[in-house]
């Protein structure tokens, strides 16, 4: 399984934003969105199996499931309406509990430390920087875990932690690229076993 | 310089359609708007040597020129703000002449036969194609011509045509990608030489 985890900094913790204004009164929640439509979407069909974790200001993530999602559109405005409707049941997340919004929707109150070392648990976890080795001489984990920040850099915190609990450093390409473009690159060394196998 | 032409088969055609739903009334037009955010995003940068053409319905023709863009931001209402705009002086194009709408943005009246024959003038056409040769295996061009299609296949004119202009035929990798997210992996083999400068 392909895991991403993108830590959201600036984004709505309740369900009290407008759809028409993702990129500015929702505080960039539009990074978000696009993030979940490159991990989730091919052409005419969903990666089922890809989970993508998004941690809404360190205190709340919503979990969507590949191979459980239903109701998802590539277009920014219905995967926030899908994370709106998340955030209108906030008081039923409770401890670590999820509770199901949608099909393949999950929202819990959790942050990003037990985010990621859940995930860690479960995959090799591969941290995009810029001093790590060039992907195409990095042979591909089987279950993959990225972690990404939204158009912020990560919390002090977090790229502390990251680095601790990283198995790998990679690097995409010579160029900083936005949070999704980075998933599509991901997902295509993925693809190719590492620019192997087209 | 990176050229990409995108075509858009059930774009509107005329400024009258909402900014509230672009997936749906106004014909998918968020698939070109990702196009577009894809084209020209790097972290804090706008690529400036890159060119886009979007295609509307084989009849108008929306140009953004990356050197002179000056109010592009990645989400894609804002962007489709652009197109609406641009649309909105559509009688003010008369024959093949460019109307620059905002800045770095540019309306004409042409189709994708002569889109695609100008920009095949100053470059070289790269048909992404799953027959096509594995990327890794391709030296990049110095000015590629990236040709795609919306969530549509291409009309058989426009396949046709575009089979007779390629000068290479590109695999990108084992999976058919979203337009955007194919402008993305494209992106990312030109920075990186066809897999060999991190």
């Amino acid at each position: 399984m392909r895991q991403f985890i993108v830590s959201g900094h600036d984004v709505p913790l309740t369900s009290d934003f407008s759809l028409d204004d993702l990129a500015g009164g929702a505080g960039r929640l539009d990074v978000l969105c696009r993030c979940v439509s490159s991990a989730f979407f091919l052409s005419h069909a969903i990666r089922e199996d890809v989970r993508t974790h998004l941690v809404l200001g360190d205190e709340f993530t919503v979990r969507f499931e590949g191979s459980e999602l239903r109701r998802l559109n590539p277009d920014e405005r219905s995967t926030a309406a899908l994370i709106r409707k998340a955030l209108e049941e906030r008081e039923e997340a409770i401890g670590h509990m999820e509770v199901e919004t949608s099909p393949g929707v999950y929202l819990s109150r959790r942050g990003f430390e037990p985010i990621l070392e859940t995930a860690a648990g479960d995959g090799t976890v591969v941290q995009l920087h810029e001093d790590g080795d060039p992907a195409v001489e990095v042979e591909p984990p089987a279950d993959p875990v990225f972690v990404l920040s939204d158009h912020r850099d990560f919390a002090k915190g977090e790229a502390e932690l990251l680095s601790e609990r990283a198995d790998e450093r990679v690097r995409l390409g010579p160029e900083r690229l936005h949070a999704n473009h980075a998933i599509t690159v991901a997902h295509n060394w993925l693809d190719t076993e590492g620019y192997a196998e087209y």
